[in-house]
């Protein structure tokens, strides 16, 4: 299982209530692709988010957000973290 | 207090190690700012790095980065999260 973050763009004005449907939307689906969404941050001024995710593969998470109606084509593998 | 999702680009071949160290230094002198790096992540194979902060601006969050020796212009207050 590998962890991914994937960046939207476009997403201008959007609100908390939006974004926890889009995540919802996700996470309904998700277990069908072996992913798992985190969590996911957003900048209604600039219109960019992002999702942490865990999968077998980025396609799969990738699939997971076209399914649920809003695809990214940006992302990024991530192994490596530190707090 | 706004939460910031900061982007890096450039790091490819990137080690935990490095990463580690970079975030240190951030941490070293970030309440000098009023900053609190909480968490990054890396894709070595990209070269991306993307780290959350909480501050009071984006240039105090800009400034700990640059002082610590790995600047970086783009950033975004994330006012929203969900999980």
């Amino acid at each position: 299982m590998a962890r991914f973050m994937d960046v939207h763009s476009g997403m201008v004005g959007l609100t908390r209530e939006q974004l926890q449907e889009a995540h919802q939307k996700d996470q309904a689906i998700e277990r069908e692709e072996g992913v798992r969404f985190i969590k996911a941050w957003a900048d209604p001024k600039s219109g960019k988010a992002f999702c942490l995710s865990e999968g077998p593969s980025r396609d799969a998470v990738l699939r997971v957000h076209d399914r649920a109606g809003h695809p990214t084509t940006e992302i990024y593998e991530v192994p490596i973290d530190v707090e």
